[in-house]
């Protein structure tokens, strides 16, 4: 892999996620936080027309539209599927773009804590996730490897290197002062391990860490009209990134009855009770337990 | 005071505040779980469409339209300001209502517990503080009694008893188990004080306990534009009822000054960093704490 001249770092591809958006607005006053010596650093803003509406988006989940054959094709036109396209054009395009890294900036209601989500699990990958982990002990490394870059529909995929800070919990449309600190502090990082990997100075890191690889997402309950009859098990709420073991609750439905985890792993759930996934009814992501060695 | 003949349990008066509409759904199939033998109960969703567009408000915050002269002004006519006139018209008129006493079920993403807010200071609502805090010791008692019931905005300042249950922390748009449960043991304990009052059957109660009394709401820091500059500073994010000194930090801006509390008494914050009233850049309400007796 060749050395990055170009980082991209986005914030606001959803305009309820207000971290990412007032940490940009910081950062146009003091760029030099964001400044390395070996790579030049712009700021995107990714969709300012749902901030200023304060919803997540206007027609379309923007974080969904950057897929190669809808980048392309026209007739997708709403204001997300336009603004992809402005995207692809100004740190793009998807497959050679002008961008070597894009970091994007995005918050969850979810019990996440600082989480650093890995498109790739390359050897740049793993030690960057072992180099965040080092400066960030309550940092969480996921890596969503199951898919390739090109097939992925994130904005971050458009570049050959592309990484997604989440950081919760947080209401949509509020400003947690713990929240932002730790997505200042986590892209500080980052931003240092891609300087030291072009100066050939990247640390001794650990020989491996524990991180967690994602392996499917469960829905609420419903009845046959697609109605919601359930909730996140308590038990289960807050504990993101805690084990479930096959057997243990997960939901309770509105009627008292409790739902178990009948999977034939132990689960590590994520994403747990996200506002913004209650439009798909999706109660949580389920991720596996992994070792990932830094060599 | 005479006996309450008939409640209304309002729910979703704010569309995107779930517990209260997905308990009336529950209710709808197990009435007889808020029915008690001295009184009738209906149940009332007051904002379905805020609710099928998962807002807290179509056009106009439903809980502010309820000023006397306003549901009398048919100038007024947004979405929420007709529904106001509707609700009035089926549990009202504000000022000789059909109902007797009003429950209205909200949400708040602020961690305030479970939180029974009062907007008398009689003899009745002090004996149900008193009540509602023997049967849940975590409940909070807040009196909102700095202005008449006539001259409140609140849907449940129609009828001359109305009392909010205010649950949090929970996000706008999502279902949290141990918030739902809080909301649906409260309603119980209130519908059981309610009968007792009715029947000459109220418990001996503590001769007085904690409470808050609402004095103030503060802003967000912001500049001359009035753009947001600032946050709730990390020290009292989630200390909600907790003590705030003068001198204490309330307030980080985002170029890292601590703002401090320049008030001249302790001041009890609550519905902190409430997602809600970022519309209008509020940041937090401040109560005094004070002694409520029963007698």
């Amino acid at each position: 892999m060749s050395k990055i001249k170009n980082v991209a770092v986005v914030g606001g591809t959803h305009g309820n996620e207000f971290s990412g958006i007032y940490l940009l607005k910081k950062w146009q006053s003091t760029p030099q936080s964001l400044a390395r010596e070996s790579f030049s650093v712009e700021t995107v803003f990714a969709n300012p027309k749902a901030f200023d509406e304060n919803k997540r988006y206007v027609d379309h989940d923007l974080n969904r539209q950057f897929g190669l054959h809808d980048l392309t094709n026209f007739e997708l036109a709403s204001y997300e599927q336009s603004r992809a396209k402005a995207l692809n054009e100004q740190i793009g395009p998807k497959g050679n773009a002008k961008s070597d890294f894009i970091i994007d900036l995005h918050n969850t209601t979810s019990n996440m804590g600082p989480s650093l989500i890995l498109l790739q699990s390359d050897q740049f990958n793993r030690q960057l996730g072992a180099y965040v982990k080092e400066k960030m002990p309550d940092a969480v490394v996921v890596f969503e490897d199951h898919t390739s870059v090109d097939d992925h529909l994130f904005v971050c995929s458009i570049a050959k290197q592309g990484v997604i800070i989440e950081v919760g919990p947080q209401p949509q449309s509020v400003i947690r002062q713990d929240v932002l600190d730790w997505m200042e502090d986590m892209t500080g990082h980052i931003l240092d391990f891609v300087h030291l990997y072009n100066t050939n100075e990247i640390p001794v890191l650990a020989d491996s860490y524990d991180a967690y690889r994602y392996e499917e997402t469960l829905k609420l309950p419903v009845d046959e009209q697609g109605e919601r009859i359930g909730m996140v098990h308590k038990s289960v709420q807050d504990n993101d990134f805690e084990p479930l073991n096959p057997g243990d609750p997960i939901f309770t439905l509105f009627d008292g009855t409790e739902i178990f985890w009948e999977g034939d792993y132990v689960a590590y759930p994520h994403f747990i009770n996200e506002a913004a996934y209650y439009d798909n009814n999706l109660a949580m992501s389920l991720g596996k337990k992994i070792v990932v060695s830094t060599k």
